[in-house]
């Protein structure tokens, strides 16, 4: 039992603005781990970090404890190169399901443990599982043995890994302890260096769909993530990348599936498109296959128009049980039982699309789940026909609500079009990318 | 079960920076109280409260929450006048032994609940426990009985009373979130409430010895328990008052029975005899007894010349079980086995006894416990000779050791003398009174 003093004591120092030492950070965690650490102190103790906020140094030990706290797969041990992605999320973001595929086939095996979501779409996780028999729950040992026939894994959060973390987080969760930046990056990290990658690009969202909604905020996440991976000897990568408005045209579990394979096979979304190349060129620079990222997009495209990189994707999807053929023939995905096609009510320019009320939209259509253990509904969700910049005419397609009844999908439209800023003149894209921490 | 995500909406407000409403703090003190919303929530929800204060509204409203959450005495509707008094506590602080007896003397009855003190020696209720037989644990129906007959009670604080309190003070202390004004000001004033007098004293002690180190502080607070108090309509009195220096010679549970019962016959020092005359005039006045202070301050100087209070704490002594003559003869009391006389190690005027350092003396000797539930040793502690401003010559008594043991008592002596400041030239005493709020 650790000696409840020395707990509070740890909590009045970090509550009086003082520093705790690494060796401090590790026995709280260790006693917290063991169940001899209640969570009312360690509740106490997060709003006392969210208050004063942690330094660098104890980011860093914080993350080392929640790493070591459980299994660790040292994978760079094993494999030498091998790539993790990280995105703090955001409305349509899909890109794990494109790069991952995109960066194996060029040869840098893809490592990728994810999460489920919560609120407006599931997490990567949840899109895949919308592939009739896909199995994400995988065992460390199985998730290393895909890595090594496949070059490629894509497996849910294993509770072997960083275990303090899941129970810092289920409890974060319900004491409003969640909004800190040197928790989000101590949480995302602890599981990143339980799994223990070569290389690592954490593409950090910033806007009113993303967690971070200032760009000095994402800033500060991410280099205190880069920070943290590198320190423990990860060559990581951040890109801050744009969500004021959706990512893509889909917002769904299986609408997303669709679309990452459509990207797959070079009939996406220009913008899309564009990220993917971005993104997997910063891992194939970062991993020292590729000089530049001139040279690694071009990599990146060639694995695409070559079909390799669907077939990847197809290859990993059959090794974890799923259908191939769903990721050719989208019909094979679960099909929604009710789709409205909203026509444009005026002629103009999309200016914008809210994407936090998009997102809300979808998680109304049941594409979300608002708390952990709520089921999602795989094939709702929403397909904009019209992004940012585009033009359209009076009574065109804007959009396509994929939902379970008309009522739902009618109230779906009234409240997606109110989250459409017009412009009566021609408005330009904002970029998707923002900057790196390289 | 309270909706989890109502209490972490109610948390995240606060965090934020947000008011509360009345009926959201009760929603959430009924919810605690039943068990409904868990500990780690209310700890969290704590944190935030030390972070971020509470405004008066809420103040008041978690006063009322927890002194409803219980039995209410409602002591003034039974007996128009009933006085009560509460000290936020210092070293050597035994007024309530000399003070209760006074008041009742004076025609106003005292219903007086007390805690156990944590810290350098016991609450009132320790002090109390030192009289052979003393019963102090109550049940409410007893405690009415005595005031009814004896026009005084002197009990510890029962836990049929604003449990709610309870509940929250054992968080807090486990928690590293004791140290905020406005929950400090709710727990002791949601007790009062629940008792129900017509008339409160407080008194507010300022200084090393006490937990408000500064006047700003002290003052603060007891601004804040007066609007509650008043609010309540409870005739609310406060007076802030130095702790420095120990409050008169006795610090330690017996010793402070035989100083207070000195006091009360007229054979105590002047500056407690002083401090007694005042904070009893300002009830008497309070409660509409007397009109001004300096007549208060005349009845009560007739009472104790007159031996009538002595009587009076001799009687409630034996009305609860106590030996009466333990009063009169304080050989009586628990007797330590060893006493050694400190002397004066040079020539000089006593400047300072740093209150603090005294305390921490008197709770190395076992006067005092470091944890609930801890034992208390009833007969040690130390006798000061010589006071702030008075001279004393080389190798005259300074003070006396009570002590369990000669190891001890050497090591008591050495430290003693370390928290004693001379001065060569004549200093004058600090006035032990810094103001009321009434």
């Amino acid at each position: 039992m650790a000696e409840p003093g020395s707990v509070v004591e740890l909590i009045r120092r970090k509550r009086d603005g003082g520093e705790l030492t690494a060796s401090e950070i590790d026995w709280l965690i260790e006693a917290y781990t063991r169940d001899d650490a209640p969570d009312y102190q360690m509740a106490a103790f997060l709003m006392a970090v969210v208050w004063r906020g942690l330094s660098d140094d104890e980011t860093l030990a914080l993350t080392l404890a929640m790493a070591r706290s459980g299994a660790q797969l040292r994978l760079r041990e094993r494999f030498g190169r091998v790539a993790d992605k990280h995105s703090t999320g955001g409305v349509g973001d899909k890109m794990t399901l494109v790069i991952a595929p995109v960066v194996a086939t060029c040869g840098l095996p893809v490592a990728k443990m994810a999460g489920r979501g919560l609120g407006h779409t599931g997490g990567t996780i949840d899109k895949l599982e919308s592939i009739p028999g896909m199995r994400t729950e995988l065992s460390a040992a199985e998730f290393v043995a895909l890595v090594e026939r496949h070059g490629m894994a894509l497996a849910a959060q294993s509770g072997e890994l960083a275990p303090a973390d899941g129970k810092l987080y289920a409890l974060r969760d319900v004491t409003a302890t969640v909004e800190s930046i040197p928790l989000i990056a101590a949480s995302a990290m602890s599981k990143k260096l339980a799994v223990g990658s070569s290389d690592l690009l954490l593409d950090v969202k910033v806007g009113r769909g993303a967690f971070m909604r200032t760009e000095d905020d994402a800033r500060k996440l991410a280099e205190l993530m880069v920070h943290i991976g590198r320190d423990a000897g990860i060559r990581t990568t951040a890109t801050l990348t744009a969500m004021e408005q959706p990512l893509g045209a889909a917002v769904g579990n299986a609408l997303e599936v669709k679309e990452a394979a459509a990207t797959l096979r070079g009939q996406g979304r220009a913008d899309v498109m564009r990220l993917c190349l971005h993104e997997s060129a910063l891992l194939l620079r970062s991993a020292g296959l590729v000089g530049t990222l001139a040279e690694g997009e071009a990599r990146a495209r060639a694995v695409i128009e070559s079909g390799a990189a669907l077939e990847k994707l197809a290859e990993v999807v059959a090794a974890q049980g799923g259908d191939a053929a769903a990721i050719h023939d989208w019909k094979l995905l679960p099909q929604a039982r009710v789709i409205r096609v909203t026509k444009a009510p005026r002629a103009g320019w999309v200016a914008s699309w809210a994407a936090d009320e998009v997102g809300a939209v979808a998680m109304a259509l049941g594409a979300g789940r608002a708390r952990k253990g709520d089921a999602i509904a795989p094939e709702v969700g929403l397909w904009l026909l019209a992004m940012a910049g585009e033009r359209i005419e009076h009574g065109e397609p804007l959009a396509e609500i994929y939902a379970r009844s008309e009522d739902e999908a009618e109230r779906a439209e009234r409240r997606l079009l109110a989250a459409l800023t017009w412009s009566d003149a021609p408005v330009a894209a904002s970029p998707l990318t923002l900057g790196e921490i390289v």
